[in-house]
C-alpha cells in the first residue's frame, strides 16, 4: 500500500495547513488526532474528522452497515485517544450516482446500531451526490476534563509505553479481505474496528501521551515519540498478538512488517509514568481492556526496536496515505 | 439541473437520518441548517456541515482559492442564518489523484484571506487522496445567545417576510459562467458567495423563523413556511434584483423561473413580527446590508406568489441536489 507520492500527508499538514491553526490553543497545531474547543468550565469540546473513501480506506463492495461503523468507528477511536467521552456526531454523505434507497437504508442502520452501543447521537449533516465513488466524513464530538485533553505531545523520557488489545490485526486483515490470507476473525476485525472508547476517558490523569495505531505501531508512535520530543524503543517480543496473527506470522514471518507497520488497528499506544503503572492496570481491568507494556521513552529521537535482543532502527513508513 | 431522482434530499433526510437524531434537541430533527450543541450557561455551539464537490457545487477547473472560499462561505451562510457568529471550522479534504502542491498552496491562500475576513481559523481535519472529484468538507462552529439559535420554525401568521441582498444573481450567474450570459458581475456572484455574517448574529431577538437562500428563494422560503406550518406569499415585484439581473430579464423574463427557483443566492430570508420591523431596519443598517421587504406569513400552508396583481401557487421545486 505505501506509495511515496509527491509530499505526504503530514508534510502537507505542517507546510500548509498548520500555519492556519496558529492562534487557536485547542487545535495543538494539527499535530494530534483531536482538536479541543473550549466549552464550559468544567470540560472542552472535543472534535475529530475523518473522511473514508470507497476503495481506498474500505472496500469498494463493503456492507452499508459496516461502512456506516468504520466511518463512525475511527473517529471514536480518535475521541478515545484524546481522553473524551462521544457524546454526537455530524456526518456528510456523498452518494454515487447509482446510490439506492436500500444502501442508505442499511448505512442508517449501522449508524443506530453504534449510536445505541456508543451513546452517540446524530447531530447533523449534509447529503450530496458525487460522480467519484461513496465517501463519508463524520465529525464526532466528545467531552473532556476542561484542559485536560490528550495529545501525543506530553510524554517523559522515563514513561513506559502500553498498548491496548492485539496488533497487526487490522493490516493482516485487509490481507484477508483481500483473500491473499484465509483467516476470517482478522477480516473481520479490518473491516470492523473496535473504537477502545470503554479505555480512553479513564487514562485522563494517568497517561501524559497517547495516540491510536490507524496509520500503523511504528509510525503512531513516533507520532508521540515527535510531539514529544523524545527517542522509544519498542520490544517487538513484548506487542501483543492475537492467535490468528501468530498463526500467520509463523508461516509467514515477513509479515512482521505489516503487523508493526501497516495500521487499521484502532488500538491505543498510552505513555504513562511508572508511577502511575496501577492507575492505568486498574482503568484497563475496569473498562474491560487488555494492556501490554510494550516500550519506553527516553531522551534523544526516534524509534527504535528490539528483536531477539537486537536493537535496530525502526523503519518509520507506516500506511502512507497518499 | 433539477432532476427528480429517486426520492429526493429532503424525503431521504427525514426517513432515513432524523430518526438518528430524536434525542438530541439541538438537531431540531434535521429541519434546520444549524446544530445547536450546549456550551455553556451563556452560549450555544452552532455547528454546519456541508460538503461541495467539484462539477456538482463548483466549476470543475475553479480557482482553488474560490473553491476555498465557496467551501467555507456555504457554511458561514447558515450560521449567520441561525444567529451565530463564526470562529472555527473543521477541514477534510479529498484530493483527487492528480493534485499538485501549487493547487495545495492556493487552496490554503484561500482559507488563510477568508479567516482573515470572517474572524474564524482551522481547528482540524482531514487530508485523504481519492480516485473521485476533489471534495471538500466544512464543518463550521458559532457561538449563539444560549437557548437563541435561529432555525426555519418559529414564524407566526402576521410576520413579515424580508430578504437581504438581491435574489437570483447566483443562478443567472451559474447561467453566465457556463457561458450562456454575458454578465460577468453575475458570474462572480456565484462563483464567489458572500454570506451574510455581518447581520446574522444580529437578528436574535428580531428575526421568528430564518433561511438562507441556497436551494432557491421559493424553495427556501418554502422550508421556513413548512417548518413553521403557516402559508407564506411573495410578491415577485417586491424581490429585490441588481441591476444586471433586471437586464437579463428584460431581455428574458423567462429566466424569472432561474431567479426565484435557482438558489445559490446566499442571501437571508428573515420572518419578522411587524413590531420588530424598526430593529431590523436598525440592524441591517448597523452591518451595511440591504433588507427588503417581500411578502407575509399567514394560517395556512405552502408558498404563493403574487405576479401582476395574480396570486398563483408557486412551483416549490428549488435546486435539486440529487
Amino acid at each position: 500500500m505505501p506509495r511515496a507520492r509527491r509530499i505526504g500527508e503530514f508534510e502537507l499538514i505542517a507546510r500548509y495547513f498548520a500555519p492556519l491553526a496558529r492562534g487557536f490553543p485547542g487545535a495543538g497545531g494539527l499535530l494530534s488526532d483531536n482538536a479541543f474547543l473550549p466549552a464550559d468550565k468544567r470540560r472542552d469540546l472535543a472534535v475529530k474528522t475523518d473522511t473514508v473513501v470507497a476503495g481506498v480506506h474500505f472496500l469498494a463492495d463493503e456492507r452499508p452497515d459496516w461502512v456506516a461503523a468504520k466511518a463512525l468507528r475511527v473517529c471514536l477511536s480518535d475521541l478515545a485517544a484524546g481522553g473524551a467521552k462521544p457524546f454526537a456526531y455530524q456526518l456528510s454523505l456523498a452518494l454515487p450516482k447509482s446510490w439506492s434507497e436500500r444502501w442508505v437504508a442499511a448505512f442508517a442502520r449501522g449508524l443506530a446500531a453504534d449510536q445505541r452501543q456508543y451513546g452517540i447521537v446524530l447531530s447533523g449533516g449534509d447529503t450530496v451526490v458525487t460522480p467519484g465513488p461513496l465517501t463519508v466524513t463524520i465529525t464526532a464530538f466528545g467531552h473532556v476534563l476542561a484542559g485536560r485533553g490528550l495529545t501525543r505531545a506530553g510524554a517523559r523520557a522515563g514513561d513506559r509505553l502500553w498498548v491496548t488489545g492485539t496488533i497487526g490485526d487490522g493490516a493482516l486483515g485487509l490481507l484477508a479481505a483481500r483473500k491473499r490470507l484465509r483467516e476470517p476473525s482478522l477480516e473481520r476485525r479490518y473491516r470492523l474496528p473496535q473504537p477502545r472508547t470503554a479505555l480512553g476517558h479513564k487514562l485522563i490523569g494517568i497517561a501524559s501521551a497517547t495516540a491510536d495505531v490507524s496509520d500503523g505501531l511504528l509510525a503512531d508512535v513516533g507520532h508521540i515519540a515527535d510531539a514529544s520530543k523524545l527517542a522509544v524503543l519498542i520490544e517487538r517480543e513484548r506487542v501483543p498478538l492475537s492467535a490468528a496473527a501468530r498463526r500467520v506470522l509463523a508461516d509467514k514471518p515477513t509479515l512482521w512488517a505489516n503487523v508493526l507497520g501497516g495500521g487499521d488497528d484502532y488500538e491505543l499506544v498510552i505513555a504513562v509514568p511508572p508511577l502511575w503503572q496501577p492507575a492505568l492496570l486498574a482503568a484497563a481491568q475496569a473498562a474491560k481492556v487488555k494492556v501490554t507494556l510494550i516500550g519506553g521513552f527516553s531522551r534523544g529521537r526516534g524509534v527504535e526496536l528490539t528483536v531477539g535482543g537486537k536493537t535496530m532502527r525502526a523503519p518509520r513508513k507506516g500506511y502512507v496515505h497518499f
